[in-house]
């Protein structure tokens, strides 16, 4: 269950039910401790580092329900290109943040071995469990609009320059020539609820299907 | 070096000109006779059973390539949305010649197997030696063409009834309300004849950015 779009990440749009939900969220919050230790305040360079981390899960549920509906020979009901839709515009907040703070060669390295083992994690968890996969995708969405809120502030109390917005922003959000960088944190921060909102709906999808029919009445809890 | 749009497929459009081509034509002429063996005449079913096949290169391609755009924070230059497409367009065919013919358990058993043996082998190729997946590609491209010109023939000859076509069909490459058949294949010939060259030139444009400059003016032969 989605509720109001709220996007200052005050309340959990999802409050773990099961099990699984439980993991998925210790497992994002866990996450978010290593990320806090490791770029504090810095919020530029998370932003860097985080967008190739987010890339990561559309792209995969995106392969992996192509493979699906190949081997069942079915319709994918659109799951595949909002899958991949999601994928490149993560790319795409990725190459405008490259813009405004470049990685540090520690950083860089980072994203190396980030990659590896996330994709090989990610791509098991949703081969096996995609119910959990979209609600941990759910609960890193609710963090990231919780971080570009945080981002916000700093840019409002002069902390980080509001620089103007790079072209590659102004012409991918459609934003006004003396855009700044407010507006395209705006414009991410919008999109990263519109994610999580999805998949905290594909994940209720997914329970619907797995709960015997007299149960989905009881579905709409949480959030 | 893609060539004239040659589609009755009476010659190769890129001769293989080092061993990794020589490679990937082995490799494509040997599934080529495994699918002979298998289906024989019955091109429905041959069609169903390698449009799943065909349908897994682009999705690897542009996960791949996804990957390391966001591994290098580097633009891809559009070719994970055109190899994204390659792999929907395919599901595409799939999901029309399944209206046509449907597969047999035997079938369901070796699409299955195929897909699991399949992915990983490409998934490899593709990390290691993209040049060449994508020449693989290019080669099964060609007998993808040779394989709907006989099926072409094998309508025109009344073998195989020219049936309405299906309406997924009609509104997927805008045909008219009384197309048929042979209308249908007529249009998947033409697209893979597109992903033909786009993958030759591919594996062309991989291979020019490993030879050393002053090489590149003899890139033009084959075809
Ligand atoms: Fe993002
Ligand atoms: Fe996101
Ligand atoms: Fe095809
Ligand atoms: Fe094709």
């Amino acid at each position: 269950m989605t509720a109001e779009p709220n996007k200052d990440a005050s309340a959990l749009h999802w409050v773990p039910e099961d099990l699984s939900d439980r993991v998925a969220y210790g497992f994002v919050k866990a996450l978010r401790f290593v990320a806090d230790r490791f770029f504090a305040q810095r919020y530029g360079h998370r932003a860097v580092v985080l967008e190739t981390v987010a890339a990561v899960p559309g792209m995969v549920g995106g392969l992996l329900q192509h493979l699906k509906a190949l081997r069942h020979i079915r319709d994918d009901q659109g799951w595949i290109r909002e899958l991949l839709e999601e994928a490149d515009n993560e790319r795409m907040h990725l190459m405008t943040f490259v813009q405004i703070a470049k990685p540090t060669l520690a950083e860089r390295w980072v994203i190396l071995l980030t990659q590896a083992v996330f994709y090989n994690v990610y791509f098991w968890l949703y081969l096996f469990a995609p119910k959990t996969a979209h609600r941990v995708v759910g609960y890193f969405e609710e963090e990231a609009v919780a971080s570009y809120t945080h981002f916000l502030a700093q840019i409002d109390s002069g902390i980080q320059a509001d620089v103007p917005a790079p072209p590659i922003a102004i012409d991918y959000w459609n934003l006004s020539a003396n855009a700044t960088l407010r507006d395209v944190v705006l414009a991410v921060r919008e999109d990263e609820a519109g994610h999580r909102d999805r998949n905290h709906s594909f994940a209720d999808d997914l329970k619907r299907r797995q709960q015997p029919a007299g149960k989905i009445a009881s579905d709409g809890a949480g959030g």
